[in-house]
């Protein structure tokens, strides 16, 4: 399941509104066939493993981060139909599929034509993979990573605004990748007007996974990009179910006061400012015992001399 | 080594102006003394190993933080004497007394007398456990650590000065600990004249190692309470080899003005505040090129839900 959870994650940020899924099918101890959704959603992980496995699926055990589809769609067959023709064996599932379209028909199917179906197994680490159609499923708007880059004592930039360079190379490289991570990045209107940044993906063999531009704020967004007036408007935003919030302050602290973050992004370099800018404006803290078990930290790294901490929203399930 | 180093952090924080040194000899595969710096610097560390091994030294090795001393004081005999006049047959020091009144000769001592002496082993470790007398040595002052206790995004209050708490137990039991490993601690007028902090130690058993304490300000310091004018007078501050800044801001920031921090405490806890009060004031940065390569992380851990993180000036040897 391991391996299917990082197969998973070569869809992300390219499959929106459809789940990043991941699939490895394995028979009499060889792996045959691996898969993962392609970008816009199709083919599906389970239809591109069984292709690659054709008559060598017979007899196997599939590997699956998400319960197979149920529902026919005129884009394709139902993945339990094809798992079940392929004579596949054994099913091995992470979680079950909250789409009300399958929501556990497709293992009950499989079960009734006789396959051994195990669900459950890396739930936790398959969810967080897809994390972007989770959050759409249950919350009805997309993830959201904010990423904030700032001194040890927490400033963005000096007061005169010198901001460039607090992380080093290795860090901006990791901010690249999480970029190729995300349907959708969003800045505030004041740093598209102060620096119209690119917000692209800058990684050898990646530049066309460059997300597509959101400006939080009022006013006509330059060409290139999209706007919304709030944030709790990510929620209409079509087929972007991972969001990726990159500044500035007032932006961050507007997306904190919403409770609209999921998972926060830090980057530290080691060093001081003292008087500059801080990474947040007013978030609406009521005491400090409200800020207080709220996030976790799930995550962290060195990269290079900065270090990266990776928090996560603590939600009731 | 690793063992003598350990006692040496015994006496941390009440040895000055002697360095906290750690002793223990070894004798045919057993430990048969143990020796560190007591309280007010006397006895020393060999000293107290050899009475407690006795006739159990002869032939025996003594691993030593420091180089014994060579020097005769009316306080009593110089250890190098002590050890040769035991017995000992083998010495290993961990990096040599800068003290002009050894510096080399209670080695060569021992050496002329036929006993061979191995020095450098876990030189860093040992120098990082008397960081006290060597600042003092090097830099005619005393080591000095910064305490930060603050928020993700930096922050150290909120905007109303709410403060208590933003780290948990653990984070403040070991801010306790820190404390008995120095001698002194200060903190600005505004704190003390807001708070009038009792910076004692409030650990069982630790209750006697409370440091003295010291105001930065002008005027009348309170009864209990030491005063300097500016962050550069602590260099006359007698006895005290290790001092701990705890706040406020513009504290803090004044010693880092003065570039006089030469170990960064951070403690971390995982909350968000927003608008509050930052931990630093102006620290004179000039540039941000200036601020890089100025701080290394040495060390971190959780304490609970919160981080510390240790980061130690990197100067020119």
């Amino acid at each position: 399941m391991a391996v299917a959870i990082s197969l998973s994650e070569r869809g992300r940020g390219r499959t929106a509104p459809n789940p990043n899924v991941g699939c490895i099918i394995v028979n009499n101890g060889h792996v045959v066939g691996r898969g993962w959704t392609q970008p816009g959603g199709r083919p599906h992980a389970e239809a591109m493993a069984l292709a690659e496995a054709g008559d060598a699926a017979h007899g196997g055990t599939a590997y699956v981060t998400l319960e197979p589809c149920f529902h026919r769609s005129s884009r394709g067959p139902a993945c339990s139909a094809l798992l079940r023709e392929a004579g596949i064996s054994r099913m091995v599932v992470a979680t079950q599929d909250p789409d009300q379209r399958t929501d556990g028909r497709g293992a009950a199917m499989l079960e009734q034509a006789g396959i051994e179906v195990r669900t459950g197994v890396m739930r936790a680490k398959a969810r967080a993979a897809m994390a972007g159609f989770f959050a759409r499923q249950a919350l009805g708007r997309p993830h959201v990573t904010l990423k904030l880059a700032t001194s040890l004592d927490g400033q963005i930039a000096r007061a005169d605004g010198e901001s460039q360079w607090i992380t080093g190379l290795q860090a901006r490289a990791h901010t690249h990748l999480e970029r190729a991570r995300h349907d959708a990045i969003l800045v505030g209107r004041g740093t598209v007007k102060a620096d119209n940044p690119r917000l692209d993906v800058r990684l050898a063999g990646l530049e066309d996974r460059s997300p597509i531009r959101f400006m939080l704020g009022s006013g006509n967004a330059p060409d290139g990009w999209n706007s919304i007036a709030a944030p709790q408007d990510i929620a209409g935003i079509p087929e972007v179910d991972l969001l990726m919030i990159e500044g500035g302050a007032r932006t961050a602290s507007a997306f904190l006061a919403a409770d609209l973050v999921d998972r926060l992004l830090l980057y530290r370099a080691p060093v001081l400012i003292g008087a500059g800018k801080a990474a947040l404006a007013d978030i609406g803290l009521g005491s400090l015992s409200d800020a207080h078990e709220r996030w976790r930290l799930i995550e962290t790294r060195m990269l290079g001399p900065d270090r990266m901490e990776l928090y996560e929203r603590t939600r009731a399930a």
